[in-house]
């Protein structure tokens, strides 16, 4: 099934989640962190049909998240190897791991964030520039530069988000 | 079409994608946050069909990240509100801004995040109790206490994750 396209929407988590968005797309991006870079390894690792993970894979190279490599020829192979746009993706999947850790995990974490020494982390968003925790309601999403009408009349109040 | 579930994998993306991980779920959530209560709203908001809509609110609500509540008996009218397992999301959704503000918006961003006095934020993982930017490979995911055998010998390695 073909679903709506978020695109073209003047959103960045709308743009985002249309290169990441998909079923499986996030767990293959998982793998590629944890160092699968073959086909089988990640139809092994995750159990997904292999259709879907073709299918899959396609896209992630197309929006530019992991890089197709042909490493033998003789026979043909290829190689998956994350590019500096997916390798860019992790603060994205340790707040997930963070969120989840505190919500769906009633028998304590399987997966942990920790520090060089070993000690468990706990992240949390901070403004680089100030060094102040961004949490709601001080800090927000505002229209940006280049916002048109709509999303500037959206997001002119002062929104939750 | 029923896809795979990630709600038994041992980890804590996985299971937040169970949650979440639908397309169109993240995108109600972020109308939720910008002030969206009423299924008109949201479909009309998000051009989404009424049935799917329908049908990812329903998981939201089972996932405990929305409440329905009737607000009006005669007519019968219900309203969304996000609980606060919703509301906890909001740093994966400040997480992707960033993210897609980067990689996606060449024209200039839309949507920025800002502090109190409306100067642009850039939001970054550090670890709340040490103070550190949290960026790899010094920190990085490892076997928690609940972890099986299978997560320990996929984490022991010292990942890229």
């Amino acid at each position: 099934m073909r679903h709506k396209s978020f695109r073209n929407m003047a959103c960045p988590i709308a743009r985002s989640l249309e290169r990441v968005g998909e079923w499986w797309s996030i767990l293959i991006l998982r793998e590629s962190f944890l160092g699968a870079t073959r086909f089988d390894e990640f139809r092994e690792n995750l159990g997904i049909a292999p259709n879907m993970l073709a299918r899959r894979l396609k896209g992630l190279v197309g929006s530019g998240l992991l890089e197709k490599r042909r490493y033998s020829d003789r026979p043909p192979r290829c190689e998956y190897l994350l590019t500096d746009r997916g390798r860019d993706f992790r603060p994205v999947l340790w707040a997930l791991i963070a969120w989840g850790n505190r919500h769906f995990f009633p028998e304590g974490p399987s997966v942990v964030l920790v520090d060089g020494q070993g000690v468990p982390a706990d992240p949390v968003l901070v403004d680089r520039s100030s060094g102040r925790i961004m949490a709601a309601p001080e800090f927000r999403a505002a229209p940006g530069p280049a916002a048109g009408a709509r999303t500037r009349a959206r997001y002119a109040a002062r929104s939750a988000l």
